[in-house]
């Protein structure tokens, strides 16, 4: 235990609330002065980055949505109407949509930064969705994000996302990284009926049939990004990788940035140690990288919209605990009484 | 249905997210349009009213604080110190403490209501807690305190107490109007050891077997409240009766908020529909209260603190549920393409 998770547990019992009655947000607070390295946290303000690109995979009817939303939903992010841009303007966020591969031209603006890759990945039915230099360029991409971020002050990194279809290499990723079974990671997406859930399994686990068996490290998460993954999702390691360097929280949304942060987990050990579960995404993937991450996340609402909704509905949460630790008064301070042992 | 209800239903569908996409928040938000009864509904800007008052059954040994603690935690939330203080200033909510029957004097402030109706009730445990001057007297200050806020400005209330003693008449209160077993009803408040639990369930049950027979309807609810509850409980049936009456959501903390609810839907039957579940409590009677009222919680963090702390908590995902509605674009709006059918 470092110093300050120390200090945060042993300040927890002084102040004036029965031992523990602040459930999750106690064990929260001291997560926080962990990552932090100071008590009390501050972990403000805020800022999200939703990484966005397309995925080949569309062409072999992994959902019933245009890949022309893609783009479409990244000038509705960037023009204040999406609902990640209302859940950000509730809670200070600042908010970047980050094109990191989307199939379609998009103009840079102060809020979206153009740093395409690739036009979106390859079909990963028919073969590898990137090549090695492409999962690293990603990887970088998310990596110069977080950095430029927490340059300009950020002190709480929260993850979003947008590319129709990703949910399908999502779950090949973490079936992937995590050695469950492709078809119990695959779940509806955006909402699919049963026949196409049925087909997007099969290509799911087509595709990660291919994978070197045994994948583990650095090396072996690369292979799994090459050979099912997506742009955003390199991306997404990347940017969790870093914030965990620089010893900042940083918030998980659902399936696919878990999907990245399992795959941060692989190439950096530990970085999961700076990671905040949000939500529990009704993507059945979502509850198998939380159990392989050891994570519990702070709120279910049966939400499945990505974006980083969810990180930003449980990011007042994450604040709460952060207050709590560092402005509550102490027995002794407000003179009140403590209970007798 | 009403029209609010109904447009807030056909709204959601417009807005630029698939179908159900967030989750228990679109359920809430029309729930909220219901209450309020417009589209969007506006559950701001917020204030919180904590009833403190004291309780004769802690002479008969059901917790290890000693009173006076009521006392000072009133002037340690009016101060600033206590959690719900923190997480008042995180909401910007307005926070005032209602004495209605603290034993020790308190000093009114602006901040501080003093309307006390009794220096504590007396033991349950050797008769009746209340008279029904009392219990009325205590309804119509909890009744008044809505109506100040509301006059005020307040479009959303945050139910909350603070009195040594009362998750005990709570359990009892809860047992009388829901039928349910006293010992199942009863939980550990503060963090009691299974001693003092076991004490703690014998005489809440010895209580509750003095309650009439089949007790329903607004003089069964009197008739329970007199006998074997609290002035804050009875306080926080009135604040919630006159939200319901005034068409304002009230969002409900644990166990004792909850058992003023539940003397509240007795008393006034549809006075349930305004109100919203903040947190499933670690209390067990919190979860037979919320299971009769047909409410289900927005988080589940383990916590057990009072003081309106969960309601506060869960606050900014109410106002989330209300901004997405009102504030995210449609697809025709945003030039987003929508999914065919």
């Amino acid at each position: 235990m470092n110093d300050a998770r120390a200090e945060a547990t042993a300040l927890l019992d002084r102040l004036t609330k029965p031992k523990g009655a602040l459930g999750a947000l106690e064990t929260l607070a001291v997560r926080l002065a962990g990552i932090e390295r100071r008590c009390p946290p501050s972990p403000w303000p805020g800022a999200i980055a939703v990484f966005a690109a397309d995925h080949g995979a569309v062409a072999s009817g992994v959902t019933p949505w245009p890949q022309e939303v893609t783009v479409q939903m990244v000038a509705n992010i960037a023009s204040g109407g999406a609902a990640i841009s209302v859940l950000a303007r509730q809670h200070d966020l600042r908010l970047v949509v980050v094109d990191v591969g989307v199939a379609a031209p998009v103009d840079a603006t102060e809020r979206v930064w153009v740093h395409k890759v690739r036009a979106g990945s390859r079909d990963l039915a028919v073969g590898p969705a990137l090549t090695p230099t492409e999962v690293d360029a990603a990887i970088v991409v998310g990596s110069d994000v977080a950095v430029r971020l927490l340059s300009a002050g950020a002190r709480c990194l929260l993850t979003g996302e947008m590319g129709i279809g990703n949910t399908t290499p999502s779950a090949a990723v973490i079936a992937g990284l995590t050695g469950a079974s492709a078809a119990d990671c695959v779940g509806r997406g955006t909402g699919i009926d049963d026949a196409m859930l049925d087909h997007k399994r099969s290509i799911v686990t087509a595709a990660v049939a291919r994978l070197h068996s045994q994948p583990s490290g650095a090396s072996a998460a690369r292979h799994v990004l090459a050979e099912v993954g997506g742009l955003e999702i390199c991306a997404l390691a990347g940017f969790i990788g870093t914030a965990a360097k620089a010893g900042v929280p940083v918030i998980l949304d659902g399936v696919i940035t878990l999907a990245g942060a399992c795959a941060a987990e692989a190439m950096w050990p530990g970085a999961v140690g700076a990671c905040i579960a949000s939500h529990r995404s009704v993507e059945p993937g979502a509850s198998i990288a939380l159990a392989h991450l050891g994570l519990e996340p702070l709120v279910d609402l049966g939400m499945r919209l990505g974006e980083g909704s969810g990180a930003a509905v449980a990011y007042p949460l994450v604040v709460s605990a952060a207050r709590l630790l560092g402005e509550m008064a102490t027995f002794d301070g407000a003179g009140v009484t403590e209970k007798p042992l």
